[in-house]
């Protein structure tokens, strides 16, 4: 970390503040230049409050140069992260599919999704109980019903359960669940984040409409820093100006995120884009830029879908979809 | 809203489209053109689900002409809502500074600045307990300690107290606070929306970093869904590619809402700018803009605050400020 | 400017580097920590092309303390910059109101117009001859025939006209304009920025769509540096993901602008929002901002227009809304 | 088009409008609601100005449902266009790429990049002669000089070559160019986009950092509606709040513009990113998103660049990422 001093900073002043900052553990190199005086933070500043130091009334700017976050980044714990979600495997060499519709609707909606996608190759079946809507007057999902459904259909199919946490008053309800999804306006919900944290199953975080791939990284470091470190990070398309689809689909992200943090990172193509038909060349693209899995939503009958339907694919799209998914896979790996 | 049929749907599809959306309460009239036949419905489309009727492989394209809110919609309630908050009333005629602290650091900080603010003219005393940080590191507030010294400044100022509350589950604490803050991360935390929606102290929301005025908008229809009707919006900065300020005001926001909707709006120029010197200018231009009061970060020492001191006025600036402040409101009251 | 050096750059490469620095007349100052290494660059940075450092293999990051623009700086030029056009100041003390229709369609609508909105107070005429438009296919503009009528319009109602260049070669058509308008689109279309620095006519530039407030500064800067330092900053509003507004107004960049330049900064509230209703409190509030001016469409029969009519003033809404901006500069000014 | 009128506008007014509008030669179908009348407008309405129809009073909204671009919509001509460059197809079956130094520096560094990039498999040199500079004090390109050393490299390598235009006034210069580049801040540069129509060589046109998909689409027929149609459009990032990455690069407008357009359509991952480290895996995402091309930037001493070095490649570097992509579109093919 960099603090800029303000032009004719009395030397006292100087050398009190450089006495509280070695406070923090950390040691401090004064550059004096003629106009400027410069000093180096060298340490571990991920505790230092820069807005603490900005406060200052000498300090003209202060300068992060090492991340701020910990135990998720790379630097700190080079090899793959693998997250087990239930017996399956996500990160390092393990490239997974997770399918299923945007809401439970029924149970046998969301049994015979579950069968189709596995069959198809899915290894997680995905499916809202609990929905996230902009309006109070839209559908808000089945809530406990669909969580039961949804937990017959992981008996019935043998796969992985993953669903999302809205509130942490919801969570003795999620016992069942394999893998608990936090949403994209929830990513700095901190209670929440905290909440997961504090529990051991794994958790898909969703990138936020308008966050930073630092403050992404950041609300992964919430639920390590409380004790699970078994977090899948998920990016799901940022807002932009553009209006001819749902959000712009961030795929240099993946490749960053890749280099900076050791997390899994997967990439949901539908909400994305919005757009059934993007969904084929968005996945492909998210495996060329190196993610680590692909989550979709499919629908058996997207015309009736209580929410979302028109982003979903069907099941019979989604098989002809993953067939490629596959061999693009397998193609990637030897590369 | 009027529904854009693809060309060649079959007559029979049509009619029964037509008698399926009849089942919302809705009127239907068909246009049918060379190429394109267009439904228009009319009636209360507010729970219609758009993505539903997207969804149906027949429709091109959804068009809302309709709001989609109802109990915020100016259209269906003419006149100024007032919000009384303690004894003070916000909205209408009634224009009101809330001032005070960030964080609540400790009693004798909170009670000095309170008395302070107080003197200078705000009407409400703001300090977080609970503070939404972007790093787990980094100081997350006193939390009931600090919820306690608050309490206290109310006694000592008689100031009604403004806080946020970050987790359904702390609302047992907040009994003696006046008006509860949703913060800006989570205007889309629909829970948290709905809790207090079903308690009866009035909420002051926050927009999202990212979100459309229709979105505020929708948030606030949540928790007056749920019956609570006594909501203040305030508008805070929006994220853009600007990197000069914290975030970028939206002040013809400001004027828009005032005429979508007939709930108080205010305006934080300090967390929208993040720049104490804007605080002024940005302060008499929301004032311009129709805003029913401010909402003004205010530090007696500033480089010692645990959170956001730069962005903090000192109470000297602040009541020059205030001076400003109730001049122009004056003149704009009498323009 | 501060130049990070990447861990273990060997002692001879440091040296090799800052002689090279020094070339540039800058003193470098090295602060050697025990993992990174600091080089403090004083003195006139403006000519330091960042790309060019950052591209030495050993150097980790550039951060630049010093502003690249010089001659627009107001730390170099304290005191506000006075734009003569025609025989109207722009700046300093003097406010002025810019008005008229958006195209100039006919002779006898530009010189109506040019009277009304002279009777109603504005010191300067607008009228576009030639059109930036989205489409092709929509109306272009008169050219050359509609600067004919605006110049007959300054004749009859005895004021300065500006008007929109589009390209350099329109320039010999452009003798009789009292100020050259840069559209938004073209505010890094530097071959025309300094095409117009190359001639005396003051010049009102306008901020582009995404540009932060530094590249409008370096947009000025280019016309500045070719010897016309007669430029006016015009902010229009921005593109952000809200829909329900043309674009996002940004009135705290018209106060930080007027911090960091000397040049006169104005608003158009028209553009900006698209929506007639919100040029009152937007132009009120562009006055509280600090704005040295203010430029308004209006059209004597919107219904008629050739483009963008919906965002204009009738003259006699003009003229009310101009009562109201003028007791408020009054107002501001006796703050 | 639907044109939604206010409630209560009278038969008569409706009358006259609708009369009006079918001298757009288009047919006018009237749809009578009990609070809204609407009028579904059917033909080609590319010509049709929805700010003229927006500004009648009775005009509530205007919506559109038709393209405006005709010459660029697959619609009106299904099958890949497929651009010619010197003797180099683009589009269709045709896959290219396109590399070589942001600028032209010496005649030796062009020509030994492009012989290392043509026997690494780039089928097109680029080189910057004129460069927008953001800042007028930094490197601007040689200019005449710097096109004169690409022509040399051309003959030399014996690759067409492609280079940007910032001035119709250039146009003379540019007759050995093969291929002429429109920049990102020119893309909606409208006389600049006529000139280049009015010629006949192929055109680059590179999104602008804020243009939506429609409007890059309208710049492209801004140039075919003057007579060139042999444009090839070109994603390179676009401006969001991330501040990792030079730019956004969105992958999801490559495929969608691939099903709007029969242009061809090729990404630019080192502008995007700014990173050459993510040149690899933008380009092999941005051949599963359907690109037709690259455009990557080499250089052979980035170190020494004098302009955008830290975001190029080296010959060595460019030469491994041409394998993959070689294979990579090899395997897309068969896929």
């Amino acid at each position: 970390m960099i603090v800029i001093l303000k032009e004719n900073t009395p030397k006292e002043v100087q050398e009190q503040f450089i006495a509280q900052l070695k406070q923090y553990q950390l040691e401090v190199h004064r550059s004096q230049g003629v106009h400027t005086t410069l000093l180096g933070l060298v340490g571990d500043t991920s505790a230092v409050d820069v807005s603490k130091i900005e406060s200052q009334s000498f300090v003209q700017e202060v300068k992060r140069i090492q991340e701020p976050y910990k135990k998720a980044n790379r630097k700190f714990h080079p090899a793959d992260t693998v997250v087990e979600v239930g017996e399956v495997p996500i990160g390092g060499d393990h490239f997974q599919v997770i399918a299923g519709p945007c809401s439970v609707e029924t149970e046998k909606q969301v049994c015979q999704v579950a069968e189709q996608v596995k069959k198809a190759g899915a290894a997680l079946l995905r499916g809202g109980a609990f929905k996230p809507r902009t309006s109070p007057y839209n559908f808000q999902g089945l809530g406990e019903q669909g969580l039961g459904f949804l937990v017959q259909a992981k008996k019935t199919a043998g796969l992985p359960i993953v669903t999302e946490l809205m509130s942490e008053e919801d969570l003795p309800l999620f016992a069942p669940v394999d893998l608990i999804q936090i949403g994209a306006r929830n990513m700095q919900n901190f209670r929440l984040l905290k909440a997961v944290g504090r529990q051991n199953k794994p958790v898909l975080l969703k990138r936020g409409l308008a966050n930073t791939i630092e403050e992404f990284l950041m609300s992964a470091e919430y639920i390590m820093a409380e004790g699970n470190e078994n977090v899948i990070l998920c990016e799901r398309g940022i807002r932009t100006f553009e209006t001819k689809m749902r959000n712009t689909l961030d795929l240099a992200a993946v490749s960053l995120l890749k280099e900076l943090t050791h997390l899994p990172v997967i990439v949901d193509p539908s909400h994305a884009t919005g757009l059934p038909r993007l969904v084929e060349p968005m996945s492909l693209a998210a495996i060329a830029a190196g993610a680590d899995g692909l989550m979709i939503e499919v629908h058996n009958n997207p015309e009736k879908a209580l929410c979302d339907g028109p982003q979903s694919l069907r099941p019979e799209a989604f098989a002809a979809v993953m067939e490629k998914i596959q061999k693009t896979k397998a193609f990637f790996q030897t590369l």
